[in-house]
């Protein structure tokens, strides 16, 4: 993760920097720093935690200079503190570096390095490459900074700049993402578009391999090998507004309250009043469809649980075989691809590292890849051949929650579209489909109702450091999203299990009580879930039941019991993982914890 | 899960019920109770918690009688109590029943008992089923049982004794095992073999829909409409005294050290110098196994982790993609199977109801069903179309070890078989296989060694109620399994992770001195392990590595390093999973609670 940004102009650099970087809070918080050029050295700051630290630091002692570059830490190697925070410069203080990734090889580079005399001050990665900087130093900045990478392998984003050439920043991307913002006699440099918004809607997006020379005046974007690239400058069309508050306590409660937007935004022109119409955005026709043999869901986190339910909606409607993967286990477990394999990719940001390095591997070994994210322009999305946007809007919070639902929305209209093209299902049938789907924003509207039952319950678990969630079927798969909810928000070491399975070992765990969340919204498997569910009573455990509006019968067996607007089976999870996503965030109220940044997260995955 | 035993002849039944019970406590240790015929009356004694209890009671006054039933309790409904342990009786005390499984619809049974003005004692299921043979009265014990059952849904193994007629015990199989001795003036009734060896080799095994009367010296079986059944006597070749501890403390550590044995009868004439034969054993011949398209390997608990290392087996060396099933969930989740799917059951007692149940299921759709299982003559190994038994012998611990690792050598026999048959592999690469399968048991042995570092780690890690497992691909699978054994024995709330997954969420639970165990075996992903081995520590985590003899890199990132003898990646999983065993068992000890039967838990897990 981390966040990167770099500033050469006129304009006093350090709250150009530290603005960007308010925006890229959302990829970590352990810590952050600025080195900013002051006409004769590079003076260097940094705290440990949130950026208003640093801000703090910076109003007691301000870094003068036009000239800078700018971190916010998600820490991966060291534990967040001073000396590991970024920037870091080399032994003789004439190189400062800011990085995102990881070198893989830092501990054999650091070896060597430390034989030649180098002292290292931080247990970071990032150290080793300013000492190798200055190292390698020939008297030629560019020349060295490609000699240098040529030794890291890993992921990296870097912005760099040195004392011995102040008038210019470098700007190098391997497999994490960067971009050049061009001003007028000034320009940017970002891990996203958000950080220089404010000053340029002009940019490039730096691919893999590539680098950039940014002087006031002009940018030289080549690669790494100094060849030179020529690339047409990219306009956002953005509306800023759209990432403000709006009069919520929290961001992850404006947006789960907007996903009946976002649903409804989602379905959008892609359903008419009979049919489900994907043509023009995905290329596949009915031929291609007809002979996709498997599909794999590859994705990481929550949206891999929306790939959990994907699995169960793609082989109920169109009857073809899918395997769901944790895309940082994908790449590396040999699947068995061929040219009739879709792959589809699931990624909010279309940033994550671990999809992106799949989708390549899935691409490299000829299979069709399918990309379904929120951001129009990622690198997802750009390298997936079909894509298909889910019209959420920014997702701010790190516990994605309107994304998730977005995703399940693309993941029907996926469904029904390959059973009408594959012609498994009748023009009613879809008919019906598409009038459930489009009721679907209403009904959640209604679920979010049960906001102050919720929070009641919420406040009675907030005191536990264990519980479970118990599911079948579809159930299981939301609850496996609502433990990971509850597990980025409250810290509670919630687990999520088929309720079938439990009796299988862990059912050790249950004792007196213990909350267990039971959900039951299956009709077809509610008896056995139910046996499930007296399992736990029988040891103890303290049951909160979710089930359909007009199921008394529950009741009888749990301890308390939330109703849920009855959709179609197959519709179910879009509307029960309401009631957990307001779980955790009362539960991580109740526990006194920061709803909108977890403690070690970040929002958009950028490393392996 | 719960045993029964009945007894009908001329000794006192006390204490053979009891004796049966014993060899029955592997499935259920909640309560346990008897009911004997004394001439008059019958007598009715039960205790909570171990047999013993009960045993201590009878001791201050006993059950007079030759007639009798027992019970030894896995709560399913109703906590464990007095009043909820079995035998149960009707209002008037005329029937008892002791009863293995779950009514399903016992709700709606015991609403309409309450209305016409029975009483219920318990909150058991079972208790409806003796009210409702008072209800159903109609002066005939066998016809008021066959009426009663027609109105029973779910599973349930029954033995009924009557008042009314004392001259016999009814015995009922529907989804439960059950099995009938036949002594000489006597007869038995059990739940499995065990209970009834010290009296009889002789007996009847009884099918789904299948009924016994019992008086000393007849036993007349039927179908549950009366159709009368025809059956010969099967005689059971066992060695009584393999299910000793000889030596060791408890069955789990004599279990762990006769892994190599296990894996060396596992493989036992399967394997020739250069190729492995299964021709005779399985009944898939070259063309066949060139047909198969899809696997799907289902099982529960430990057996279902054997799947998840079944899934990365059969893909390398066979290349044909393969799903991995919770049985509890396949069977409900409309699974895609075709003549073309091979589905590959695991279960140690083979009499497990989830994966029995997904077998038949299986077998409904048309698919072809393979078994690996311990147990010779068991349910699933009767119904399945081929068998691979795994020569482990009797696992009596509740929590599996060596039918684990022998799982896993039937697995690789079975991938390295597909290879060959399918010309994957040349004549040397199977040799190759073959040869380090041989090697195993002696490099089990070496692991073993470890023992007294596992312990002094296990000790330090007991304090703590959460800890995680970290792991790619192979290593993964085998985190899943160490950390449900350290659940089942040491209840500390343990969870397995895909190490590259832990950042999409779950590393908000990484705090200062949490121990996590992070398994590195697998050196193609070697490094991206060591990446997310630093993020933990980042974040304060206090981490036991496991790597392999000659890596000493480890150290320089974790805090304690155990090494195992290095095999090839793919067969590592069987050498892994020694020290998370070990762990488990040191960790119980530590924290006081007993190794053979952790809490809630029973070995042969016979209810859905």
């Amino acid at each position: 993760m981390c966040g990167i940004v770099g500033y050469i102009g006129e304009q006093q650099a350090q709250n150009i920097l530290l603005d960007g970087l308010s925006k890229l809070e959302y990829r970590g918080y352990d810590s952050a720093g600025l080195a900013i050029y002051n006409g004769e050295t590079i003076g260097l700051t940094k705290a440990m935690g949130r950026i208003r630290n640093l801000e703090d630091k910076l109003q007691v002692r301000s870094l003068p200079g036009t000239i800078g570059i700018g971190h916010t830490r998600w820490a991966t190697h060291g534990k967040p503190s001073d000396a590991n925070s970024h920037p870091h410069m080399d032994n003789s203080d004439r190189f400062a570096v800011v990085h995102n990734g990881i070198i893989e090889n830092y501990l054999e580079l650091k070896e060597k390095l430390i034989a030649k005399g180098y002292i290292f001050r931080s247990e970071t990665d990032t150290e080793v490459i300013v000492n190798l900087l200055a190292d390698l130093w020939n008297g030629d900045l560019l020349a060295t900074v490609q000699a240098a990478v040529k030794h890291l392998e890993g992921a990296y984003a870097l912005a760099i700049t040195s004392e011995y050439e102040p008038d210019k920043l470098i700007a190098v991307r391997y497999a994490s993402p960067l971009i050049i913002g061009i001003g007028q006699g000034e320009n940017f440099i970002a891990s996203d578009i958000p950080a220089i918004l404010k000053y340029t809607r002009d940019i490039y997006i730096l691919e893999d391999g590539e680098m950039a020379v940014l002087t006031p005046d002009h940018v030289h974007l080549m690669r790494l090998d100094g060849t030179k690239i020529e690339r047409d400058v990219m306009t956002v069309d953005w509306d800023i507004t759209t990432a403000e508050k709006g009069g919520y306590d929290h961001f992850m409660m404006k947006e789960i309250y907007e996903q009946p937007k976002a649903i409804r935004d989602t379905l959008g022109s892609r359903i008419k009043e009979e049919t489900v119409d994907l043509t023009n955005e995905i290329g596949l026709n009915k031929e291609e469809i007809n002979e996709i043999e498997r599909i794999h869901f590859v994705a990481c986190g929550t949206a891999y649980h929306a790939g959990l339910v994907g699995k169960y909606v793609i082989e109920d409607l169109a009857r073809i075989p899918v395997e769901c993967d944790v895309a940082s286990e994908y790449r590396y477990r040999n699947p068995i691809i061929t040219a009739k394999t879709l792959v589809i990719v699931v990624s909010q940001s279309g940033e994550t590292a671990d999809t992106l390095a799949a989708l390549r591997e899935a691409k490299r070994q000829g299979a069709r890849v399918l990309a379904i994210t929120n951001v129009v322009g990622s690198s997802v999305a750009r390298e997936a051949d079909d894509v298909m946007i889910t019209w959420a809007g920014p997702e701010i919070a790190v516990a994605s929650t309107k994304a998730y639902t977005s995703q399940l929305i693309a993941i029907y209209l996926l469904g029904a579209y390959f059973a009408q093209e594959k012609e498994l299902k009748t023009a009613a049938e879809i008919t019906t489909i598409i009038s459930e789907l489009k009721q679907l924003p209403e009904k959640v509207e209604e679920v979010l109702q049960q906001e102050e039952t919720v929070k009641a319950f919420a406040t009675s678990i907030a005191k536990h450091n264990n519980l479970f969630f118990l599911g079948r079927g579809l159930d299981n798969a939301v609850g496996l999203e609502g433990s990971l909810k509850l597990k980025e928000l409250s810290y509670i070491h919630s687990e999520a299990y088929a309720a079938g399975e439990l009796k299988h070992g862990t059912l050790a765990l249950i004792e007196e009580g213990i909350p267990v969340i039971a959900l039951a919204t299956q009709p077809a498997i509610y008896d056995k879930m139910v046996s499930n569910v007296e399992e736990v009573k029988a040891r103890g455990a303290h049951v909160l039941g979710l089930t359909t509006v007009g199921n008394n019968e529950l009741e009888k067996t749990v301890d308390e019991v939330i109703y849920i607007p009855a959709v179609s089976d197959l519709l179910s999870p879009v509307i029960t993982v309401i009631p957990l996503q307001l779980l955790a965030y009362y539960a991580c109220l109740a526990r006194g914890y920061d709803v909108d940044k977890p403690r070690n997260l970040a929002k958009s995955v950028t490393v392996e």
